[in-house]
This record gives structure tokens, C-alpha cells and sequence, in this order.
């Protein structure tokens, strides 16, 4: 039998395992950060009638600059952009990779702050560009001083903000945003996937965009709008910077059933939304709850929690998958991440965990 | 206003502009190869049916491994292949990127038989693959002898052939393919995407795929299947071959909606492929009446047909697009390219053409 040694493969792939979060069915998975509230039944159907129409000219390509989905993303982020202003692609991670296609590559770098998002250094890799990680402030906040010294230092061609950050849900200053922004040569990307989770009154690095044709701030439809199936990230930036991702996307990238779904979904922003105060109430029960049970909840401004004071994170883990819970081990010592569910699958994490809490409140 | 020249794009990418046929609404499109014929109504409401399904879990991520697509894609494919053996995604144009990145990159190169797909050049460059090409023989036919000498000649990391081959429909023969297999050091890819429209009785290049593990047979549903606009492609190869890609994929490209809709089209194979001995029908029409108009149509295993002996190619390309019938320039002086559509579509452009025709033969 041929093993994957036996093939050429790329030199700096020899021995790499796939990204993967474990792909297992239990009752309550609360390990990717997911929306766990389904779609309401009448913006599915909507988007089934959306979907079935498209059906119709499906022998045909699709929009290749997918217009209609353009405006209605320009529409929904509001802040008077405009669809030539918006880009899109198959979940962020591909308008990420357009990003590094059309700004990074072989003898450019990309910098980030780690812990971040482990897509990132991924992303780079997959597109020749060298991957760069600075250090975060105490808690894992992210100063202007410390995120422009960096800068300095590094004096990357792209820069990455996760903004609240993953896998540490911490917020980003507008005023980090706005300095990295100014110190910065290069690309200056603020990844806002968890945005909508903010605290009420947060800023988007939206606001900074006028006068930044180097800024790009990217979304997801994965996370708020509970929409992680059908695979929509989306970016707002200066036209000329969106219109260099042109160049490296491939023809018809976005199928119609995607616009379509998408569609659907953004005729139904106010009410796809509304789930987004449960969900955050849940975070702050969940952070309120792990700290009185002796663990270290950090600050979040996403749908997930990180914690620390974990003595042994595999052994908890593991106790809570033998419960129907899985949550995620994110590399991080001592560290476990848990994403906010409904208030039921909430409860069911609370008291599982309970019984490994330092402090062994349980109820 | 900022533009392109102001950002800090790739340097290879300064002064390019984006592929693209332009996309025009015009009642008889038959520029891009598409299927001109709609989904029969009965797969349509079974593809509604399964999305509609898929719609009701799409705040989850969709299965990263699209186990239940692999399988029906080996079925469909037949030859004893096994779902370990299938790799799919967002159009061929994104398998072909994955093959490209894993056996691809800086420093290796790739070597196609020119004229041939545009799309290669292109995919090499976005992945840092030096793209070399190599001629082919009398009629734009490839044989063995002239394949094997480019092949050892250039020595590539990479072959891609295109069977049949577009833009020109040459069908390739098993024995060019198997010679090349035995010659090439590293993988050769064979582009099936037009395959199913080859006469009754070719032979796939799946039954060379034995004991042959760098060889990999990528197909599509944008085709034979009238998918174009869901954005299915797919490869068939040995299994440590297909486990390289997933090195290089991004987690959960392939949508819970593409993975519901493709098993839909699939569940209906047969009637799905009833489409496709009309459509040879009407190719063979296009390659008779063009010839004997005056034309000089080339030998076709596709869906559509290349002649030359067109004068003015822009005057003939523009006088069809004012009676409302697209086809396509593909850049060889004095040839155009056309779809076979619907018989109507058909008719409409052979009586459009007739009078441009060398012999003048208009009806």
C-alpha cells in the first residue's frame, strides 16, 4: 500500500497532520464555537424558497461577482459602504486566503499575536508567506504599545487582528486597531468573526476604514448568524484592495445556492440576530460561574469562554465527553475553551464541570 | 482615489486583470461549455428536498470529510473504487488548486500541452508553480511520442492533460495517457471534465488508476451533470494521493448545501446523464455543418466544438452577439469555440453563422 511518503508532496508538508477539530456526534458540542440555536423556521423556509429557485439555472455558472450578495452585505454592515466595498468567499478562511494570496507569498510575512487564531499560520504556510507571532499583554490583552512594537520589529507585509481574539475571546481596542493601522507599512486585517458578540456599545474597526485603503475588515456568517454550514465570509475594505482579490480567486468561487442561502439568511438580519443577547447572556453566566467555581474565566467579547486553573485539561475534557459535552483543548496549558449555548446546554456544561472545579461547588 | 498600483499586491500579479468570459445576458449563451439544458424538474424538487434538509442543521459546520459524497461520488464513478479514493470541492478549478499546492509550489513546476485549459496557467501562478507548456501535434491532437519527449524533457513535478482537451475538444487517447504515466516522475493529473460527452465506448483514464498511486482523474458536475452553478468537482486516486490534499484544503470548504445538493444530482445519475446524448448529438451537427459551410471544425470529445477558418474572428464573434448568441474567443487567430446547446440554441447559431461562412451557404 502507498503511504504519503512514498508521493512527492511539498517539502514543508512532509509530516503534517490536517487542521482538525474532532468531528464526533454527542448531545451538546460546544467545541467550535458554533451557533448552537438552529435557524428559525421562517427564515428557513425563506432561504428554501431562495435556494429553490436557484435550483432552476443551476446548469448555469454562477454571478462570478455575486452582485446581489455584495449589496446586501454592503447593506447590512451599514456604516455607508458600498457594494464595491465587499468582498466574499467560502467561510473567512478563504478571504483570508485571498488575502495572503494577493498581498502575502514567497519573501513576505504576515504577523499576529499569539495565541490567535490557529487558521492563520495555516493560511500563511498554504500560501508561501512566513508566519510571524508577537506576544500578547497580561490576560492576553493586546495594548497599542505592544501590538506597534511588534509592528516595528517585525515590519511585516500583513498584519492579522482577531478581533475579539480566538482562541482567548478577548476584545481589541479600536485604539490598538487605529495605531497598528498607523504604524503599519503593509496590510493591516481585522478579523471581526466574532463581532456581533461584542459587549453592546463596542466600536467596529469598520469606523476606521475612511482614509485606510491598506485596512480590511473581515465577517462571518459562521458564528452570529448561525450560518457555519453554508460557508460565508465576507470582507469591507478599499475598492482597489477588494479588487486585487480579483486576481487570485478562482472563477465562480461562490456557487449560486451559496448567494442564494445567503441571501436569505441577510433579508433576516434583525431576527437571525436576536439570538445574539441569549448567547451572550450565556457567556456571562458561564464566566461568572467558572470563576466562582476557582477557575480563571478571561475577559470575552466572543460566543466562547477560555479558562484557566485547569490542573489537567485532558482529564477534564474527557470527563466531560463521558457527559455528552465536548468542549475544546486549545493547546494552551492549564486552559480548556467552552462555546456559549443555549441556557439548557449551558447548564448541562456548568454542572458537569462542577465536579472538577478547584473550588468542587458542585451542585 | 486609491488604486491597484497603490497597494502592496504580489509582484507577479502587477498588471494583471482576472480571468473571466464576460458574462452577458443574451438568450442563447453558449460560451462557457455549460449544460444548456435545465434540470429535469423531478431532480430539481430532490435536490430542494435535501437542501431543505441540510438548512435545518446550518448552524453547524458541515461534515469536513463529506464522507456520504465520497461514497456516492465512487459509486457513480464505478470501477471498484472506494470513497477513500475520492476527494472533491468547490468546482475542479479547487481540486486541481489542492493538487497543485500539495505536489506544487516553489521551486517545482507543472507542464501542460498548449492550447489547452486557461485556468492551469493561472492556478499554477497563484501557487508559486513555475507553469510550463509544451506544443502538441497536427489538428491540436497529442500523441504518446510527442508527450513523452515533452515529458522528458522538462521533467515536471506535474502533468496536467486535459481529456478531452479544452479549448479544442481533442479527445486523448489511453495510450498517450498510460505512456505519460509511465514516463512522468511525479503526478499526472488527467482532466476528465468534459468525459462524459466522449463517444459511446472511450475508456476513462479511472481504468489506468491501478498500481499507478501519482496518478489522480478529476472530474466535474459542472458538465455532463448541468451543475455548473453548485460548484462540484472531484478526483479519483490512490488514497495516501487524496489524504495529501487534505493538508492543504481549508477545514470545511465543501458547504452542508453543496454536500445535500451534489448527493441529489447524484441519487439521479442516469436521468441526470439522458442529457448528454442530445448534447453529442448536437455537437456532431455543429462539427458537420461548420465543415460544410466552410469552417474547419477540429475533432471533438466534448460539449462543444473549435473550428478555425474564420477570417475575422471579433467580426463573426460580434455579428452573432447581435442576434443575441454568445460564444467565445479563446485567443487562437482565426478560430472560435461553441457550445453545443438545446437543438434551438443550435439552430439559432447555425443560421447566425451561415452567414458569415466561407462558402456562404446561408440559409
Amino acid at each position: 500500500m502507498t503511504s504519503l511518503e512514498d508521493l512527492p508532496i511539498r517539502d514543508d508538508l512532509r509530516g503534517r497532520t490536517p487542521y482538525g477539530a474532532p468531528q464526533q456526534a454527542v448531545p451538546v458540542a460546544l467545541n467550535v464555537n458554533e451557533n448552537t440555536h438552529p435557524i428559525p423556521e421562517d427564515v428557513a423556509h425563506d432561504v428554501v424558497a431562495r435556494v429553490a429557485a436557484a435550483i432552476l439555472t443551476l446548469n448555469r455558472y454562477p454571478d462570478r461577482e455575486f452582485t446581489e450578495l455584495r449589496r446586501a452585505l454592503a447593506d447590512y454592515l451599514g456604516h455607508g459602504l458600498d457594494p464595491a466595498q465587499i468582498w466574499a468567499a467560502n467561510g473567512s478562511n478563504e478571504v483570508l486566503q485571498h488575502i495572503l494570496q494577493a498581498y502575502g507569498g514567497p519573501g513576505r510575512t504576515a504577523l499576529g499575536f499569539a495565541p490567535t487564531y490557529s487558521m492563520y499560520g495555516l493560511l500563511a504556510s498554504g500560501t508561501g508567506t512566513e508566519w510571524i507571532t508577537a506576544g500578547r499583554d497580561e490576560e492576553f490583552e493586546l495594548s497599542a504599545a505592544t501590538a506597534v512594537a511588534a509592528v516595528r520589529a517585525h515590519d511585516p507585509d500583513i498584519v492579522l487582528l482577531c478581533a475579539p481574539n480566538n482562541p482567548t475571546g478577548t476584545p481589541l481596542s479600536l485604539e490598538t486597531i487605529e495605531a497598528v493601522a498607523d504604524a503599519a507599512r503593509g496590510i493591516v486585517v481585522v478579523d471581526e468573526a466574532y463581532f456581533e458578540f461584542a459587549d453592546p456599545g463596542s466600536q467596529s474597526a469598520l469606523t476606521l476604514l475612511a482614509g485606510r485603503p491598506r485596512l480590511l475588515v473581515s465577517r462571518t456568517m459562521s458564528k452570529a448568524f448561525a450560518f457555519a454550514g453554508a460557508r460565508v465570509g465576507y470582507l469591507a475594505g478599499d475598492p482597489a484592495a477588494i479588487d486585487a482579490l480579483r486576481l487570485v480567486r478562482l472563477p465562480y468561487h461562490l456557487s449560486a445556492l451559496t448567494q442564494a442561502a445567503a441571501l436569505g439568511a441577510l433579508a433576516h438580519s434583525v431576527e437571525m440576530l436576536s439570538m445574539v443577547d441569549e448567547i451572550r447572556a450565556q457567556r456571562e453566566r458561564i464566566s461568572t460561574e467558572l470563576g466562582r467555581l476557582g477557575f480563571h474565566p478571561y475577559r470575552s467579547g466572543s460566543n466562547f469562554v477560555l479558562f484557566g486553573g485547569v490542573d489537567d485539561p485532558g482529564a477534564v475534557f474527557g470527563q466531560l465527553l463521558a457527559r455528552g459535552i465536548l468542549i475544546r483543548e486549545i493547546g494552551i496549558p492549564g486552559h480548556l475553551r467552552v462555546t456559549a449555548g443555549t441556557e439548557a446546554e449551558t447548564t448541562a456544561f456548568l454542572e458537569a464541570i462542577a465536579v472538577s472545579a478547584p473550588n468542587r461547588m458542585a451542585s
